[in-house]
């Protein structure tokens, strides 16, 4: 396999976009991202998106967009795997350029939520659940995560307010990221009050959905200099898999799938958990946040709040999260957010992070969950020399 | 790259399941596949399929369907591209294990329509269409192809019943294919009496729905004979789009993303039109099979027709098409067809077609057509030694 390069990325702010149609957001993504690579044309586009037949009224994503971007006529496909599929369409993205199947490789992640066509967005986001097993009895995807959480505090003992620095530490950085949905500080008073969703998830535990498109153009790591965007060796690409249904699995807090993503992820780069300068994790829910630290390995088993009381989940911890807003802050466009954390790798490691920036970042990782953890993809991105 | 080989394919067959669900469909094509091959373990799972979330109220197939099938952790996700989702995962599937990235992937197309949840079927179908100028018009898919065909008609001074021999054929080799939907001969008479769907398309110029689900494994070639199922090798896999909306094309009639992807096809094997022994195409309507043949290069422009009366599409013809019966009677469960047609091409490479072998067949093509020719994917196989 050849390595692979990230030379181009680009991305909209998440938010409510009212006035914009699922392929001008598309257009705005892809435009910024072949504008930073220094490209005009592509071999292949994967779109990664989870919703746009239930809530847009549209499938067939790959040419549509393909043609809509002034790419007609090339290799095109959407891809999706629920919340993963952004980090999904990353995956084969890589594949594909490292094959020698394509020269230049566009990945696009998507998701339009405010404006939906038919369907409700909390049943349309259970889609990602086991339709027979979970969502037949009455779980929403809230709900699955509340049940985890609650396990959670009652195995370890820990309070809900346990849980406060994950969603100020997201808050805190997205202050300084203008793609970010929200720009706006919370003290841990103000999460404590937050209005209850599911118990004991409350309105400051969960991430927002919205609308937003993020891209990213790889090239064999060998041509990369060609480009005029600042090269991001991709160092690993991986992906575990585990029961859609949480009721099927060994144990219930384990998340065995990011564990077995994360390291297969490790073994390709030839590193492991203490060599990562940030950590760009799924915190759909602070929960989630939690078990992906434990499951990455940056936390024992039952340890993972502990590092965010400690502070070391900020940008000068020791495992810095969701630099730029995480899913919490910077908005959890489903399909898209694979795509968002990988764009936000890249400008920690090409040092153009601003304020945001993570010191000496040399290794970034970012980890796309779908579902309640049954798809992971895990990718390691390092800096230019 | 690597060269790949199929070395297992399983289907079930297509029709009206209403006592199966989606996993259980899947696993039947799965484990057939799986025991045709002689493996018990593979690498990486990609699903083809269009319409799991409006129709079967589920997302998230890739993950779901690998658990469920005993291959829990591995690498899995869904990929759609409308009507040639199921080639498109076999796309996939190739460069997965061309690039080394894979030593056993198992590719999978399925979909389920005979009981749908929530959504009508036509309307869904829809959704491969452009969704803001041709669907929002009133046109459904049904009608863009009745455009088109009308167009052809036109065009070239021909009569509806001039289509008839497309239909006769598949029905013809439909007879003696256990998986197919339809064992019904047709004659000329009754498909000219064929209730009228969208003027001028009737009945038998349209393929059925339905239930199905087929599979094939997927190996480096070097390795194929360590298997004990007889390997056939992909000597081509491409993929060519164009815009959805049909108004937006250079000409309605020629099918330029097909084109496209046959000439890639056609120079990644170092072949021609002339040295294919079989073409299972996507005679979704007999007006597009007839425009795959000229657009593939079978017959000139407005000539496809004619090869069809002078009797060339049958078994012992020129250019065999649908010889396992095809979408037209086999039946087309949308985002299965893809990887439907890969199997029969096999059967075909392997010699075991039975009554519907073509002789001596070296060389077999298939292709798959999202949408109306927006997304086209090609595929070439050689017979093993």
């Amino acid at each position: 396999m050849r390595d692979v390069s990230i030379i181009g990325i680009g991305q909209t702010k998440v938010g409510e976009h009212w006035d914009i149609s699922l392929r001008h957001l598309a257009l705005e993504a892809l435009q910024a991202a072949m504008a930073d690579a220094g490209v005009a044309q592509a071999d292949t586009l994967y779109v990664g998106n989870m919703l746009s037949g239930e809530l847009n009224g549209q499938e067939h994503l790959g040419a549509l967009i393909a043609d809509f971007a002034g790419l007609r006529g090339i290799e095109a496909m959407k891809v999706e795997a629920a919340c993963a599929s952004g980090a999904a369409a990353l995956r084969l993205g890589y594949i594909c350029v490292a094959s020698g199947a394509a020269q230049i490789a566009i990945v696009l992640g998507i998701e339009k939520m405010t404006d939906a066509w038919g369907s409700d967005v909390t049943g349309a986001l259970a889609l990602a659940a086991d339709g027979d097993y979970e969502v037949a009895q009455g779980l929403s995807f809230v709900a699955i995560n509340a049940l985890l959480m609650r396990r959670y505090m009652h195995e370890y003992a820990v309070k809900h307010m346990d849980f406060a620095p994950f969603s100020i530490n997201a808050h805190e950085n997205a202050m300084t990221n203008p793609y970010a949905r929200f720009h706006m500080k919370i003290t841990s008073e103000r999460f404590e009050r937050a209005r209850m969703i599911v118990d004991p998830i409350n309105l400051l535990d969960s991430s927002p959905i919205g609308d937003g498109a993020a891209a990213a153009v790889l090239v064999p790591a060998e041509a990369a200099r060609a480009f005029s965007g600042v090269p991001v060796r991709i160092v690993a690409s991986a992906v575990g898999t585990d029961t859609l249904a949480v009721h099927d699995r060994r144990d219930p807090l384990a998340l065995d799938g990011a564990a077995l993503s994360a390291r297969r992820a490790y073994e390709q780069a030839g590193v492991g958990s203490e060599d990562i300068d940030l950590f760009e994790l799924h915190d759909a829910f602070s929960i989630m946040a939690v078990l992906s630290l434990e499951a990455a390995g940056f936390a024992d088993r039952g340890q993972g709040l502990r590092l965010a009381m400690e502070g070391e989940i900020g940008i000068k911890g020791r495992v810095p999260i969701s630099t730029m807003g995480g899913l919490k802050a910077r908005g959890h466009p489903v399909g898209a957010t694979g795509v968002y954390q990988i764009v936000e790798v890249v400008q920690q490691l090409r040092g153009l992070a601003g304020h945001n920036q993570v010191e000496n970042a040399r290794l970034g990782m970012a980890q796309n969950i779908g579902g309640s953890g049954a798809t992971v993809v895990t990718h390691i991105l390092e800096a230019p020399e």
